[in-house]
């Protein structure tokens, strides 16, 4: 299965500050920069392990904010410099930029029939036989001039993710599970999103978009040409001493938008947009009741870090993060999440788990951004 | 109120690990040791200060062990060296050697006469007048030959503490509310507290004892002779050259024994105990509960710390104490007990606060000495 899929790169952006999962979690070491689930990688080195074997050693692209690219230089070896293959933003403007970015250089350097494929740097997936299947239809349907994402196989009703609708066959022959994308929704609530399961035409939304570069960079011109014709100037000067000059000129101007706003809804309501069923473990890893589901558990709890470092009593799983080098003990919360790091302390309950970005709030409204 | 009674003299045993207040109570650094209640002094001298007025400046002695005899000096200026009122035991031999060695010592010194009361370091008392006033009943009982102890007016039934059962009016000129004592009881279950409370006879019993030293020091011969003819040797080696060599000597064979088994029980089986209603707010400090009750509640649960240091979603009411110099985040946990301490991190609820021992033992279990 893993031989390099010839003309294949992908794009990383790793951006996204994972407040949710605040204090394991900072601005200035965001979740993509962390080991979230004790495997010895990081959520974006883990993404490249994933993706190297479909793009061969040189193919991939790192998308992120410059003031982690010393971070994300260090985690992954050989982007920079030379290479070239890691892209660094002056500022955030969002996913379309990034991506959009990043497919205006592979034109420059590659040409317009590459293929790209954009896979966020923060989130979980195991199953590689079934990831690796799903990429290659989803680029054989690319070069078919599609859009082409891949849906996810819901595990149950979750409200914490969008959904695709699935409709007829694509029929392209080396992409037989395709289908044609009928749209895509926003996160629903539980009872509309079981309905959705019950039609089988419905997929979670990871976020994953395969395309030509010529056609992405088509679909932008027709959509959103001012954007589209920034990015370009910025590729035309990327490789050459002017980028500074062209980023420092057009970036903050470029229109902030997620690619799925500026893309993927318009195209697939014109019938441009593919799906491939993915039929392998997948999460966002949004908050720390999803983090707590993908730490394996031990004997009488979830600990995230070294278990010589707890005691529990009547807390049976419990997830707990002894990431401040103290010992943690949690007594009759078994449904604790209890967070130690070096600065800050977080108690809360896997119900409670969303509520961890209102928390970060209130600490930067009594500035406290050193706790960030 | 405050005129020093002539001839008494207060004792303060200065032991016990509070292990239910674990972490912030170490056995290198004990509750008494400590402001737990955030009132800016520890609890042992939250005592010595209550004290002080009653015996005058010169009239409180602390016993203690060895290993804590530097900081008992250094929280209580002017106890130790020519000042001979800080006793430092070899060893941990239960409350009646603490106290049976202070009476002996005072006996040594002062004569047979002086009455000596009896007040544990680690306890929080509000009240001052009603103490006081208590005290004043407690010395003229045991200036009329009774081994006197105050008993607290009962907020609830209690199962925390024992009880103290009056009988008939004492009799007692200056002490117009004493009553003689039918017995003690140890802690009850929450129905027998009850029925106790409905009786009108039953009062909590805080462990405090005013006795002539002459008394006590005969009651202990009768009843523990080998005790008793042991102290009255240390003692009388006490202020010269041979302290070390007779505490060394004998102090290791001393009954180890609480003074309430070894003096309060037999001797009020005899008609010698007299109890004084004590009106003040009086508590043990046994456990977190027992604390967050103690400490004054901000408009969002009770901090003991710097409320700067928490922020709290859901979760009023809990309580936190921010020992360690970081930030705490407690969200959707109202009954949560939260304590962050330089080593170590403890999170449970009220409810389980007596299970903190426990915890402790687990530690312990597991070769983490550094962590009690």
């Amino acid at each position: 299965m893993s031989t390099p899929i010839p003309g294949f790169h992908a794009v990383v952006p790793a951006g996204g500050a994972g407040t949710r999962l605040w204090p394991l979690s900072r601005a200035a070491r965001p979740k993509f920069l962390l080991d979230l689930t004790g495997s010895g990688r990081t959520l974006l080195q883990a993404t490249v392990d994933r993706l190297v074997p479909l793009t061969g050693a040189d193919g991939v692209l790192v998308v992120t904010g410059e003031r982690h690219a010393a971070a994300v230089a260090a985690q992954v070896p050989g982007l920079d410099g030379e290479a070239g293959r890691l892209l660094a933003e002056p500022s955030p403007r969002d996913s379309m930029a990034a991506v959009g970015l990043a497919a205006a250089v592979l034109q420059q350097r590659h040409g317009d029939d590459v293929v790209l494929g954009s896979f966020a740097a923060d989130h979980v997936i195991s199953g590689t036989e079934a990831f690796e299947g799903a990429v290659r239809e989803g680029v054989a349907a690319a070069r078919a001039g599609f859009v082409a994402t891949i849906g996810i196989t819901a595990s149950g009703p979750s409200t914490a993710f969008g959904y695709i609708r699935a409709g007829a066959p694509l029929g392209v022959d080396d992409a037989p599970s395709a289908q044609h994308v009928q749209g895509f929704t926003e996160k629903p609530d539980e009872e509309t999103a079981a309905a959705y399961l019950a039609t089988g035409e419905y997929r979670w939304n990871a976020g994953m978009f395969i395309v030509r570069v010529g056609v992405l960079l088509d679909h932008l011109a027709a959509q959103l040409p001012a954007l589209a014709s920034g990015l370009r100037e910025i590729a035309a000067a990327w490789d050459t001493a002017a980028r500074g000059e062209v980023l420092g000129r057009l970036w903050p101007g470029l229109t902030k938008i997620a690619i799925d706003h500026a893309i993927a809804e318009p195209v697939a309501a014109a019938g441009g947009v593919a799906v491939v069923p993915g039929e392998f473990a997948w999460d966002d890893v949004g908050d720390f009741a999803s983090l707590a589901r993908l730490v394996p558990a031990g004997p009488d709890g979830v600990t995230l870090g070294d278990a010589d470092d707890v005691v529990r009593l009547a807390a049976s799983g419990s997830f707990v993060a002894p990431a401040g080098g103290r010992s943690v003990t949690v007594i009759g919360l078994p449904e604790a999440v209890v967070v130690d790091t070096p600065d800050a302390v977080l108690v809360t309950t896997r119900s409670c788990a969303q509520d961890v970005k209102s928390a970060v709030d209130a600490w930067r409204a009594g500035g406290r951004d050193d706790l960030l």
